[in-house]
């Protein structure tokens, strides 16, 4: 084994002795005291016996199933304690309390600190029967809420984290949420918005992408309600941080606009960190990181040390620290009452919190009844007249438009209509048609009052902040993000936690082909619909018109717990018969029917105007006769009934051929042959490059000859399925 | 319209007599003088002469087809003069003079400024002709050079750019290559690697969190040949830097460990920018930033505006502008004469650098004989005795490992015998199964001759960084990236990169099914390999067993233009049957065949185990006989002729079932039916996750049974494709 580059200094605090004591934030750094050495539990303040139960309780977490990722879990236990019992407001009782403080576990390997810490002050779901099923869920039917990360299902958890640095953007989206919420509602004496979002990070969140893009965002918009408490225990899965990092985190967190506060002993020093977040609630105008020192794994043998990362500990320590409390070492899951009475009065103090508010609320209503009736339909998620709005759209006003175009039209429309519509795009404003005046930008200089959102050129950051708006409260908001197609790759890993997490989300992915405007290659998605079509629960549209583009909205606005995706084209096109916004949701449908038709052509968005001219000439110049399907969403058509999908694609063994500007694959399972991509695009025209790749009207129309030629007459369906 | 939330001070240095002089770097600071108001072209210096006539043909690029990315390019002219004129080391009479520095211009879409400058230098290539070609690709057979955004198979590109931020990205990888192969070769008084790193970077690319990733990176790891230099415009393409964006970026650049230098008047001040350069060059143990204060658009009516930044320009400024050079407004492409003697020195003087390097080495060559001929092999790329080192590995004795333990193996030995490969993993390092010497890391504590890379947590910056290493010349760097596959969705928009540009990476994807450890749905890819088998150009393998894991390497590294992802499972598994290496290349191929089989059974890595046993089940419980496919390379297996196709999948209409643990639409080319994922998985142990969604054998089985019950003999081709 060859030598450490650097040695890694893992100071240990684990005994009594070493608990420190009087400390108080300084300018940034702590004054500690050491005292007492013998006499353990009484000898403990109410805080470290708190910090030593929460310690234990992990634990037992950690040893039931032989491991999971305990190491921050126990560094955190002194966070954990100036969060739930000091700081933050919530209700115990009402995980759903509507004003409660938003709580966000970045490093969502930790789990088991919020698990422990739910359970220890007495949500009515976090029983230890379910603690003890982390790690636990084997067979088929066994279900336990204690998953290996935290899932926004269950009560107690704000949003899914797990995927590293996305939490921070979610807190992001939260305090944008709350800062809005109460920029619009709060009046003089009527406070009733006062939530405030805490989110906890270790290293690893801090070195991806898209944390440091939505760090750059949050101190742009000086959001002043959001803590970002750093788990600072400078090691990650591989070894010591060192290995990978140098930076000096809190000068950057400077630079990019955040207050920032050190604490030197976070692993014991419970109020020195309550000293640090009261006095960053007092701070305005800048969202505020706590720099918290901590040691990973405190009070095992392998504190301090990668090792601590994840799997079980050495039972010597966790005897010993039971024993601080007075536990007997050999019993398990066990809360000493002195613990117990220390957290579980947060029950009564969440439902007075509660109380308060509910009282403040009426009189608010008294006083304010329509921004009360308002707040209450945002609060109910109901979204406008969503569906006036759009009934009252007349798509042959929209004729000729390019679908980005339409798009921005009735976006304008459905913002005016749907206050819970927010968000905006990645730069690319005018390229993705969306208006908006720039007293309704979300800045200080507005007050918070407006909802469209500047992400700058960060798309990862702008998904995941969506994700944090629509997790605010079921309903209440409504984000939509924007951005070219291509750039979704960018935004992937946040639309798949969207996705995952049940959040409505409407993304509008414009430029959606090579018809981009000749940006070339690195601009032209081929391959990207496959990662979204394949996506579960996100609903990839693509209309071919204005008129589809309607039906598209009233199934993305309906759809309460999935995001959608809206994918348009750059480019004005042609018509394409028969569309219909209700045929939409069937998500293919027939656009022209022809009695004994030869084949059936199937596409979709920009590439069906260049079907409807193939379908022509393939009549005119060899009497083939063709049905054509518009197929705006392959994902709702998996959704019909076998007779409908077989009404659509025949299995007569005709052949039926998709023709799409996309690698094919998602087709497959519907047709017999496809008309598309199987390499990248070209720097060229819009026009040329369908003409390039033969996906142009007399492209088509001589693949589908050929084909056909070729089949002779065979049953198309036991030919298998070509790519043309 | 609303007011602008804060005023943006647009000035421009567009006349002679702004024209600044004499300016000097002193401590971040620029002195200027301002002088003369008449007679252009006789009192422009020559670097004055230089800039405008960079601009002149800028100008006509943009003009002579209505359009594209002008505003930073005519921002960035004297920082062109700089680093062509005076700054780089390169040759245009031998794009791919190996020493040469490399210049990548991470605002790609800015790429006229770099066809430009490769013209004015006198790449052979880089005609006036070619230059006429930006915008103009519009016809089915016209091919330009001049595409919309740089791309890397045209002399004088180094990368492909134009996805924000990646460059940065590109530009740290080349920087380790030129590191690492310095550390290698160079010996006292025989510096045969000296090639910098030169890349420019707009405010956007700075916003995207590849770029952060990186930057942090670099300063960890103290590259001091690179440079950055910021076209500080302060203009996005929606409206002014500071509606997204107020950081300090000198402070957080400083903070990531960067050297910063200010350059004041970057739009004109020319000698200000080599003398930065020249001090940069002169650094050690840091990264070096130039924050270069231009203008875009500078000369034009929309200098310092939003409206600069793609489209044409008002024509009395593109007149006026002509003018400063004694040029006809009427006329356009043309480049003075004066202009061209500047610059085209650069043609001798790169053949003397290439001379006087060549002669270098040749006395290299005399004196370390071994050394050169290894970097001789490299340059030539030679990836070791790869073929023979794989034939010696025998599966038999890596049965029973996970696929990730078998490749830790494998890796180690080609590690050894290939010196091209590099690179290394995102964190995870453990899991991920890739032992490493402490002494083989690359970093300033080793002198740079490891080739281990530790990225940190950090999977975009990863891929993009893999790409560099591989740009550097063709073969020299084989890179390795490593991370769980759910994670290469944070790196997908760097593979896709690497795929378009052709470049030779191997992705290592281990953990790659819900059997990952019970980490839950947040780690569980179940729609990530949808996006890599539709990627153009990638070779997405999942291999079932060490065997088709050492025919996997054999495809990976032979395929000197193609990334490959390696797709490998956490968990030892059972045996399959008759798998080959030698049959990988195939794509799919019969591992048990059956006369008169019921069923064809298609599935690979980890699932393919299940099947196995399904196989059995169905056969003795209920007399099915099934034929079984290893498919681990769907896009190896479309490659295949149509009689081999149809032989591994029968057209004669039995079932053909895959399964596979993820969502199943790119199977379905093949298949009549598919057993996999509808939607994300769950948080539980992996043995019970095959159980939970009917992917076990006894899933499997029942599926099965219940599918050939449903056909009741009707031909399974034209029942159409089934979800099971």
């Amino acid at each position: 084994m060859a030598p450490q580059l650097a040695e890694f200094d893992h100071t240990t605090f684990t005994t009594t002795s070493q608990l420190k004591k009087s400390a108080h934030l300084t300018n940034g750094f702590s004054h500690h005291e050491d005292i007492r050495d013998e006499n353990p539990e009484q000898d403990l303040s109410d805080d470290e016996f708190a910090t030593i139960s929460i310690r234990n309780l992990v634990h037992d977490l950690c040893m039931q199933n032989g491991g999971g990722h305990g190491g921050s879990a126990l560094g955190m236990a002194a966070i954990g304690v100036a969060l739930w019992k000091y700081e933050m407001r919530y209700n115990p009782c009402d995980p759903e309390w509507f004003d409660r403080d938003r709580f966000v576990l970045s490093n969502g390997h930790a789990s088991m600190f919020l698990y422990t810490m739910n359970h220890l002050v007495g949500y009515n779901v976090w029983t230890m029967e379910q603690l003890k099923g982390y790690g636990a869920a084997k067979l088929n039917g066994y279900t336990t809420i204690s998953h290996a990360h935290p899932e926004i299902e269950v009560p107690g958890v704000e949003v899914t984290t797990g995927p590293l640095g996305q939490g921070i953007a979610n807190s992001v989206g939260l305090a944008i949420a709350s800062k809005n919420l109460a920029a619009t509602f709060n009046k003089p004496g009527f406070d009733v918005v006062r939530s405030r979002i805490y989110c906890t990070t270790g290293d690893g969140c801090l070195m991806e992408g898209v944390a440091l893009e939505a760090i750059a965002l949050a101190g742009h918009l000086q959001l002043d309600n959001l803590v970002l408490l750093y788990d600072n225990n400078q090691v990650t899965c591989d070894g010591p941080l060192e290995w990978v990092n140098s930076e000096d985190i809190n000068t950057k967190m400077r630079a990019c606009g955040w207050e920032v506060l050190d604490v030197l002993d976070g692993t014991n020093d419970v109020q020195t960190i309550v000293s640090a977040l009261s006095y960053a609630k007092r701070l305005v105008g800048k969202p505020v990181f706590i720099n918290i020192r901590t040691v990973i794994g405190a009070g095992t043998a392998a504190a301090g040390t990668a090792k601590a990362h994840h799997g079980v500990f050495d039972k010597e320590s966790v005897a010993k620290s039971k024993a601080l409390t007075g536990l007997d070492p050999e019993k398990s899951h066990v809360v000493p009452q002195r613990a117990l009475d220390f957290f579980r009065e947060r029950r009564a103090a969440g439902t007075a919190l509660a109380k308060t508010w509910s009282d403040l609320l009426a009189r608010y209503a008294e006083r304010f009844p329509e921004l009360h009736e308002s707040l209450d339909a945002r609060r109910r998620g109901i979204c406008g007249d969503f569906d006036q709005v759009l009934s009252g759209i007349d798509s042959q006003q929209l004729r000729g438009l390019a679908t980005r175009e339409s798009n921005g039209v009735i976006l304008e429309k459905l913002w005016k209509s749907c206050p819970a519509l927010c968000g905006g795009g990645a730069d690319l404003a005018n390229s993705n048609k969306i208006t908006y005046a720039e007293t309704d930008v979300f800045h200080p200089l507005t007050g918070y009052k407006g909802r469209y959102l500047r992400h700058g050129i960060r798309e990862h950051a702008m998904a995941s902040i969506a994700n944090g708006l629509a997790a605010y409260s079921p309903g209440t908001f409504l984000p939509i993000t924007a951005t070219f197609l291509i750039f979704y790759i960018y935004a992937a890993p946040g639309v798949r936690m969207g996705a995952l997490s049940g959040l409505q989300v409407i993304h509008i992915a414009t430029h959606d082909s090579f018809g981009e405007g000749q940006n070339g290659p690195t601009h032209q998605p081929v391959e990207i619909d496959s990662l979204y079509r394949a996506m579960p629960s996100l609903q990839y549209l693509r209309p071919c018109d204005a008129e589809e583009l309607v039906g598209c909205w009233q199934i993305a606005l309906s759809a309460r717990h999935q995001p959608s995706m809206l994918s348009l084209g750059r480019d004005p096109v042609g018509q394409v018969p028969n569309t219909s916004r209700d045929k939409v949701k069937l998500g293919a449908y027939m656009v022209a029917e022809e009695a004994d038709a030869d084949v059936t052509l199937a596409s979709c968005g920009t590439n069906l105007h260049y079907v409807v001219s193939a379908a022509e000439l393939l009549k005119k110049r060899h009497g083939i006769k063709a049905r054509l399907v518009s197929a705006p969403s392959l994902d709702l058509f998996q959704l019909q009934d076998e007779h409908y999908r077989a009404a659509i694609f025949p299995l007569d063994g005709k052949p039926v051929i998709s023709v799409e500007e996309y690698v094919a694959t998602t087709w497959a399972r519907y047709v017999t042959a496809s008309i598309g991509m199987t390499s990248y695009g070209y720097s060229a025209s819009n026009e040329s490059n369908y003409q390039r790749f033969g996906l142009d009207a007399k492209g088509i129309e001589g693949k589908v000859v050929a084909y056909l030629a070729k089949l002779q007459g065979q049953n198309a369906r036991t030919a298998g399925w070509h790519q043309l």
